[in-house]
């Protein structure tokens, strides 16, 4: 049911980073579910993880890795979140990275663990280290499409985004995969993505691109509100490209390729909500006219969380009262209703806080109807704006979290 | 699909209110959508509101009579909400008014106007006011449970409950009626609820009960966390039980009336959450051992708005992972998720932040095969406590939110 999305483009080799993937039957077997991410000597990495407390044991031992040593490889497992899992999660997802590390003859704290699946059980820690040799065997450097498909969960399709850009007269790769698709709401980081340059950028500059890139992107959408537990977002810059480093922010060169980042991971977060469980319409919600960013954050998050607006998306229901609802319940103070406009893409729907004289119901039912479609909310205080996308609330989403462990 | 709620009970008659029915065609031919209740001279009345910014026009008209004067009649009609209809929706709910007050002979601000229904559409007046004389015939004090039936929306049953207590020797008598079912997260107020007692009660004292009612009942269920924009509460007392006037709260009569209507209040609020819509459980969030009782709320409501934990009910599946993920992302600083325990019922799932060693899956499941189940989560770090009510997301939540203008 994944909303207008095209065949997984050619993903461009990034210099410096090799892919290998394996099926290690964590949860089924014959499924591709393990990943394994090299990344070349002499390389940047930055990593943003969800602000959820309850963090899954691989989120807590890749910060405490990331704060000790720049990575050599990424370990990612589908089938198996190893969250809430308590002392023991800890303890097996460390002993994945040694497993790793011993194949690779690197050191453990070179290994940052990721997972991603159902909450709660004890991690398969022997089928995952029985699968390590076989993901080794088959690392590339033009891995990236399969380990698009090894890392999937619920996703109906794979997702990942390439560019090649030229920044003074060097081409540079940017490549990333993701996925997603449900207890999606990422704050300060996604589900998993995995996005990788051969620019050369000095850490803490790689940092500020990252949150710079994740701000407008992963922490843009919302699929049902729900935050994970594994959420997180790893742009890796090998410095294999011709360009020269990038060790500040006032670099010429910091711009375009932290907006080519941005573009990709925005493209990334797309394909999630595009993908988003049971998903049968992709929707953009964009709030102007706030007196704050943070205001106008709020009343499009609340848009699109509320499950009465995305039930009459999926039903193709212009019921622009049950938007009007959610913007009056964002909590905003002093909010003059007389002031808000409300569009359904270019169609007026509200204008002065009632329903504008010119619009007929069949105007509205028109753009319903459309797969993609824009909500664009005026609050009529200010020239702040925000924008976040999100989709429909259809059966299938229902049904698919109702069978999901089955 | 409600969850065991037991057929109407007798609801007893307030000495001093009369209710009248009539079928109005508002949205539909044939379903009675008309209620006006009838308030002898010398009751005083107290009322809370939504705190959606975006209150419909009967709530703005309302709010301004009751600062006015005491009111004399409630006129309440489904089908239509009157809200996103700005000046026009004001206009046509004071038309309604005084409609009435000239049928009933009293002044236009003595008559509260009650709207719900579908928002955004232009209220039919005539067709309102053409229903009135036939609803004013049929005023009777025994009229409570054709009005029950007269505020259903998309209720599939009618909601009432009645008691009848002594206090110091008096008898008096406590009734009330409420609707839902959905756009049910009501905020210092609820969907709609008409409560009366013959007690006779200061107005101030009275809105100082109906805050502690409402504070422990209607402010403490959810069915899909939409705040609606017609949000009601209305609580009455008429005086004409032989029970002395309450004039302050230290009256020793205060503490037993107010505790029996806060009873009939949270008896009406499940009633609301058993018949929310698409409903086939029944859930008890009850959160402990918090530092205040504000963030035993938050955890509780996050939990309780989770639509994958609700879906996780719907299915029957102990997926506490999921539960676990909600109070994660409720954003209680510096939450020790080492610390927390998590029970279905009495089956201890999580102890210490993880799996309970004795925990088996079939013991969770047994739980959550009920029609009833209470979530008990500690999060040991303090002695405050907060419940919450909630159901479940079904299939039918999306079809009767796909389907409800068509």
């Amino acid at each position: 049911m994944a909303v207008n999305i095209k065949p997984l483009p050619q993903l461009h080799p990034v210099r410096g980073i090799r892919l290998g993937t394996a099926a290690a039957s964590i949860k089924k077997p014959g499924r591709r579910d393990l990943v394994i991410l090299e990344i070349d000597t002499g390389a940047s990495c930055a990593a943003v993880f969800t602000q959820n407390a309850f963090c899954a044991a691989p989120v807590t031992i890749a910060r405490k890795h990331l704060a000790q040593t720049a990575p050599r490889y990424l370990l990612i497992n589908t089938g198996n979140a190893n969250a809430g899992t308590g002392a023991q999660g800890l303890y097996d997802a460390a002993t994945c990275c040694s497993a790793l590390a011993q194949l690779a003859h690197c050191k453990s704290n070179q290994v940052l663990p990721f997972s991603t699946g159902v909450i709660g059980e004890p991690l398969p820690v022997d089928k995952i280290v029985h699968g390590l040799p076989d993901a080794c065997a088959k690392l590339s450097d033009t891995g990236w499409e399969d380990a698009a498909h090894g890392i999937m969960t619920t996703d109906t399709v794979p997702k990942g985004v390439s560019r090649k850009i030229d920044i003074q007269g060097s081409t540079v790769t940017v490549t990333g995969i993701a996925k997603g698709s449900g207890m999606v709401c990422p704050d300060m980081a996604t589900m998993l993505a995995f996005v990788a340059t051969d620019a050369g950028v000095r850490q803490e500059v790689l940092q500020q691109c990252l949150r710079e890139a994740v701000q407008a992107s992963f922490n843009r959408i919302t699929v049902d509100g729900d935050t994970s537990t594994n959420d997180a977002c790893v742009l890796i810059a090998t410095g294999k490209s011709a360009l020269v480093r990038i060790d500040h922010i006032a670099h010429p060169a910091y711009r375009i390729l932290c907006d080519a980042i941005t573009e990709v991971c925005v493209e990334l977060a797309q394909l999630i909500v595009r993908d988003g469980e049971g998903a049968t319409k992709f929707i953009t919600v964009r709030v102007n006219g706030g007196a704050s960013e943070q205001e106008c954050n709020t009343v499009a998050y609340a848009i699109a969380h509320s499950p009465l607006v995305k039930t009459a998306f999926f039903a193709s229901d212009p019921n622009w009262g049950r938007i009007l609802a959610a913007v009056g319940r964002a909590g905003i103070t002093g909010l003059d209703i007389a002031r808000i406009t409300l569009h359904l893409d270019d169609v007026c729907i509200v204008r002065d806080g009632g329903r504008a004289a010119d619009y007929e119901e069949k105007r509205g039912l028109d753009v319903m109807r459309k797969s993609e479609i824009t909500v664009n909310v005026d609050l009529g205080r200010g020239s702040h704006a925000s924008t976040v996308w999100t989709c429909d609330f259809s059966y299938d989403y229902v049904r698919i979290n109702a069978e999901y462990r089955t």
